[in-house]
């Protein structure tokens, strides 16, 4: 255990734990986070050689002068579900960035509490024997750097260091976060769309103040429900009605039904873009249709948004109630559309000016989702 | 004078001594290497003002641990003739490659003996107290950051530092210096194509053995000859006479003489690229063609190649003898175009296939310049 933390409640992840951590937070990802499989591929190997286990603490056990460092896969989704990446290159990521600021990291967090980008973190952390907090800077995933309540809360995403595969690295100071995002895409755009970043140096006073609380307990859960969701005998109803009772979040709508008839993706300024159409499955009412940057970001059925970003689109199996990110939607798939509500952090004017629907060029102001998906 | 020198020899420049270097590394720079404008007024006033001098020593002066430091203007000729830059920008770049690899320079050493590439460092090194040495790692303007004899001596570009205007850092360490190149060509892109950089860092001993010597003795001398050449009754012969007989460069050929009848020119992939076409002033010939990327790259009368790549085309006023960069030419101009013979390192295999024509995206093979404008 570094420096700076209280040890008293960490608490250590089984790898059945991880598991569900991985399916919950690839709900959490609204689309996007990448894909946790190869980092659970990566943590069964690690848990069965007997190697180091991951411990998360919570926030309150960061020491106020404790130096957090983020750490994440940064790309397109579809990109980085092919070129594979491993915790050496996160390592190399994060070993320059202590290297740059002159001090070793006590605790790492998750960026976006999305698929790979919450497991990657977790492993990365057991790897290097630090522990990893309990939190992230988004509560979902989203596609940029500045799109952090960390970001939003005054944490800057810079000085960050980006590794590709061949352990290339970047290390880059530039201000604001947008410019700073700006600059991590072209370099994950040459690094080939598939890079490992170690970012948002804070303390852990900083963290207190920035960090979106409990995350990972939020992913376990969902993915314990999504696990029992799995056998009942109306998957979809479980799964909604279980987040409403059990789940900490505040909300939980189920917004579509629906089988894809049409998908557009696009590889385009560093990012999956692209959108999808639903036919309804059970009627012959008006289909729908998502727009995705990574992430889903706009439901609309005709026309007219039900759910917009930063609120959660979650897209699932009809069937397994199994969460489907943005790259693994295919023709002819049956699938539900889920609402979750975003954070609070993300319902500032502020905030919606770099999370909401027009910070991705839709042409729709924000709606909270209790008053889109009532709208009739 | 900084540790690891021996100072017997520096040789501080005078303000005369910047303006004739400012002119013959133009002419040198093939095009290339940026306008030494903005540098030589910030000379003018750095000597105005009493203040620190530039004081250059010759290689040899150099002490085997010494470490010496590149630094250049980085972009494309024609946006960084717009967007203005100064001393304080490449010295913040210069700080940073230092803290990163935790070394402070003994000297600095300009990447190419090129227009303002040739000064800037001259500049940046007295700034801050440092001599600058007397040679480079081209013997002329290049494009790309692998075209050196750096480079290709196995001294390589990184780790390097890059600053903008609004000093946003980027520190890069990628390897081979192609890929050094692209990560650099696409930093420098997203600063706007005009950036400052400070790379190759190298020790004295490696200096020895790579750097393109007493460049900067040659450019001065240039400068001189130019400078005479303006006054008398035929300029261009003036010109070719003097450098064949006074300047230490093997050759000088004059290779046509005529009127731009047309240029294009475009920014491509982080280069200002193009070509121009001369209809000849004294006859009703044949008609030449220069190719450019930053720097002029190829000569071709009735599409037979009189000049290439890594030899030098110079084009020059034919009224004043003065070089005229890539970024000058324009429709109407009487020029004349000299061919001077490259540094041997640019001869080998190795070498032609780093910055031979065909690096260049050029469809001939290299024959030296004195084969080419012998063959009718």
């Amino acid at each position: 255990m570094a420096q700076g933390l209280d040890a008293t409640a960490a608490w250590t992840l089984s790898i059945d734990d991880i598991e569900r951590i991985a399916t919950g937070a690839t709900l959490l990802g609204a689309g996007g986070g990448g894909d946790p499989y190869i980092s659970l591929l990566a943590a069964r190997q690690m848990y069965e050689a007997g190697g180091r286990k991951a411990t998360v603490i919570s926030l309150d056990q960061l020491a106020d002068d404790a130096l957090v460092l983020c750490v994440a896969g940064f790309g397109a989704p579809t990109v980085m579900k092919e070129r594979l990446f491993e915790p050496a290159h996160v390592l190399h990521a994060l070993r320059a960035l202590e290297t740059h600021i002159g001090q070793k990291a006590d605790a790492l967090i998750a960026a976006e509490m999305g698929g790979g980008n919450a497991l990657y973190p977790v492993l990365a952390a057991a790897e290097c024997g630090l522990p990893i907090v309990d939190g992230d800077g988004m509560g979902r995933a989203f596609p940029e750097l500045q799109m952090t309540s960390f970001s939003i809360g005054g944490v800057a995403a810079a000085p960050f260091a980006m590794t590709d595969e061949h352990l290339n690295t970047v290390i880059c100071n530039a201000k604001p976060d947008k410019r700073a995002e700006a600059f991590a895409r072209i370099t994950c755009m040459e690094m080939g769309l598939s890079s490992s970043l170690a970012a948002y140096p804070m303390t852990g006073e900083a963290a207190k103040r920035v960090v979106i609380r409990d995350t990972m307990t939020l992913s376990l859960k969902l993915g314990q429900i999504i696990s029992a969701a799995r056998q009942a005998a109306s998957p979809i109803d479980h799964l909604v009605n279980a987040i409403r009772t059990e789940a900490p979040t505040s909300e939980a709508v189920r917004l579509f039904d629906g089988k894809v008839v049409d998908v557009y993706r696009s590889t385009e300024r560093g990012f999956a873009v692209g959108w999808f159409e639903l036919a309804p499955v059970s009627s012959n009412g008006s289909g729908a249709r998502i727009e995705f940057q990574n992430e889903y970001l706009a439901l609309t059925v005709d026309q007219r948004p039900r759910a917009l970003a930063p609120d959660l689109i979650c897209v699932v199996d009809a069937e397994t109630a199994e969460p489907v990110p943005t790259p693994d939607v295919r023709f002819g798939q049956r699938l539900s559309v889920l609402g979750l509500a975003c954070d609070q952090t993300f319902k500032t004017e502020h905030a919606l000016s770099v999370v909401g629907p027009r910070a991705f060029g839709l042409h729709y102001d924000y709606k909270p989702l209790a008053e889109l998906s009532r709208a009739k």
